[in-house]
């Protein structure tokens, strides 16, 4: 594809020869002649001299650093992923019933959506136009999947719960298992049914192996355009607002909400009943065991450190409380000092 | 069904009309009529005058809290669990064995067991009576089902484990996989035959995606009435007590002993070879490196701030020996200033 | 097998009876007659003379510390290791294609590998000799699968992603699903296209819903002999050296590369874009926001404790600014007054 029509369809300005072919992207480094690359953070500015790529894409103010051909925008990395994509479509799955797949006479599939090799579709199930499923999913009872949506081998969707259109599921994520809910008895637990579902929006992504736990009594949601990354686990009744995305094995506990527009870092913790407000940026490895009111960046993790200086550093640590106290001691005691001076 | 003949059913004391009909549980604010609702917590006490509940279930304290039709009880979270589970039944699954199920003939299916579509049962297998396995299961040889448990789609079991009666099992989880045991041997790693089995008992729930490896030579063993969340690992030669509850994304290293009657909170990482005792609960998000000997409750987790006031605190932290040091140094500067006023 | 014949094998000196006959291993506690026990931390020495094993593998300092049969050796529990997988070899698979497998005609399959029921092998993907797919696992379209290795029970392999010879994957692990790639564009997030592979070399073992991402544009890469424990997350373009073991529920954010010969404690978190040296041993736990240069034991963890110290060592650590600041104060008067005396 020439240089020139890329950047009709993605945005930016060509500069240099704009008939150059590019059949595929790749970074600074590791480009073949016939590929694009992108610079979307100065500290790979130094491989720009070097590199073998046909074409660069940059910012306005790398307009100049270099004099291979280019397409020159105000975002790059934005404007990197709509050509990644222009070159790179999701790969067609035939439409059709596999005749390995196992789909009941009273579940609905469109005539253009895709059901692999060893899927189960239970009865009353819907699965809309252009949607694909992976070898082996399972899709429970009156379950419906959303147009153009993809899961990848290997999903469950329980029974009752919802995936909105052109949304993705990676491989080994459960959708719509039990909420952990029981009521201490004697000693012993009471299973509460939880008969609330999983709704999920269009445009989300969910990673593999991610949990999202159907609700107790009314609905999980997660919310249109939210990006979830692999092994998130998710409890009942929790709200994801929409356009928010979260890193790999991020754990929410139950009933918690999530604004719109979040960044959640990965591994970070979130307890249950909190409400985090629009806009939260969360450090990756934080716990966070109250709600955030206002929007801003949130942190909560004392990064390692060699094992002697750690020690020592906690060591100190268990000691504070008792130096607080000496020092209380030495205000005293410096007090009487000055006042008999 | 009439309020009178479940209260009958689940305990508790009719206040106002018995003959109300419900059909399902609500929270108080969703309640539509025809519903029952419940106070568990005074927090939702406010939202009592305003529900459209049909009835509600509610403690001694708050029995003249509402002029509704209501079940007045000790304990009105485990009356409503009670409740619940009257008015949800779990779905009745048909007996037999799918024409889409791979069962080797040398294992043994109850009559009255169900084996879903696509799963893969071993030589030598036993499911018991009532069992119930949903799509996509796979149960290695000589593995055991007790009677009336039921594994939801996608659950593997290895071989030769063993799960009791009456438990549940969520999709995904993994049952049985190696422990993680390799001998160092000229800066490669030896593995080491994994022969244990995982032994879980009666009543016991295990969530989406959780990983319970197998013993190294002897076995793991999950107790009766055990309730585990999602994406909770357990190493191998692990002994969890009875009726403890572990919360979704716990980590528990191999040869370590929960006791009885614990409650370990989300996301919280228990080292290997420790024994922690009965009745402990542990804060969720806390790391545990000693053995915990006595029930009470620990925690370990500081939680997060706004990024500047966190990284102040962290300076501070890093400066702590070097304050501890200029506190001991004014000790002494005071000591001789006091020696010699 | 006689005593001696497992020393030929396995190696070390033959202490007492070597026709004893020993058909298994165990713990020294757990053992019965016709069993080999091990000592390979001096902590189990007490349990040695009430053990009921036949025979005993023990270090050269505790030769003579039992009179029964035993093998010396210099590290025993790497001989244990060898004694057991002599023991306890992995139960052979029956070379073929199952009849309920979905095999695209154009795999090829190579005639001594084993391929389970309810697997789907897509076009162009490679299964070389004597590897075996457990039950349910689905290999995608040009993925390769290397000589001798094993899959267990629902291993999802995506399209293009290479598997290496006697590698051990267990269920439910993911390998291959697209990386957390999306570029911020106006308040929504463009998915990037990932268009790297997964490349796991020979001798790696995988656990239980362990998920290793597919590389954004490269690869991810996994080396030889690096053994990865269950539920851990391996972000795209991640590198992991050689002979690396990393325990359970770890998660390594994009772009990070892991040295050669680290050990990674359990739920330990590392950050993208990182470096980690070679003979790097990460506590348990443990958050890394920096590279690590050097080899050396690095931790970042503080204990949990009982709540009521822990809350006062945390409100000590809120207070830690101010008591600085009281320092310094205290050392500006004390200055005073010591010029005044």
């Amino acid at each position: 594809m020439r240089l020139a029509d890329i950047a009709a369809r993605c945005g930016g300005e060509v500069l240099g020869d704009p008939d150059v072919l590019i059949s595929q992207v790749a970074t600074l480094r590791g480009a073949r002649p016939g590929e694009v690359a992108f610079i979307a953070h100065p500290r790979y500015r130094a491989e720009l001299a070097a590199t073998r790529a046909s074409a660069v894409i940059l910012g306005e103010a790398d307009r100049a650093a270099t004099a291979l051909p280019r397409i020159v925008c105000k975002d790059p990395y934005a404007c990197f992923a709509r050509v990644s994509a222009l070159l790179n479509p999701a790969p067609a799955v035939a439409a059709g019933i596999d005749a390995a797949a196992v789909v009941s006479p009273a579940a609905r599939v469109a005539p253009t959506a895709s059901i692999g090799a060893a899927c189960v579709v239970g009865a009353g199930a819907v699965v809309g136009e252009g949607a694909s499923l992976g070898a082996g999913c399972v899709i429970g009872e009156d379950a419906r999947i959303g147009p153009d949506s993809r899961l990848h081998a290997r999903v469950t969707v329980y029974p009752h719960c919802v995936i909105g259109a052109r949304s993705i599921v990676h491989s080994g994520a459960v959708i719509g298992a039990d909420g952990f809910g029981f009521a201490p008895d004697g000693g012993r637990w009471l299973k509460i049914p939880q008969i609330g579902r999983v709704v999920v929006g269009d445009d989300v992504e969910i990673g593999a192996n991610t949990t999202i736990d159907r609700g107790a009594i009314e609905d999980t949601v997660i919310e249109d355009g939210v990006k979830l990354d692999n092994q998130i686990q998710i409890g009942h009744n929790c709200r994801i607002g929409a356009h928010s995305a979260i890193a790999g094995c991020v754990g929410i506990a139950g009933s918690t909400t999530v604004g719109r527009h979040c960044m959640i870092g990965g591994a970070a913790m979130i307890g249950g009943h909190l409400a985090i407000a629009d806009g939260v940026v969360l450090a990756g490895g934080s716990t966070v065991t109250k709600s955030i009111e206002r929007p801003g960046t949130y942190v909560g993790v004392i990064p390692a450190e060699e094992a002697r200086d750690w020690r020592h550093m906690v060591a100190a640590l268990r000691g504070l409380e008792r130096l607080t106290a000496r020092v209380r001691e030495l205000e005293r005691r410096l007090r009487r000092e000055e006042g008999g001076a």
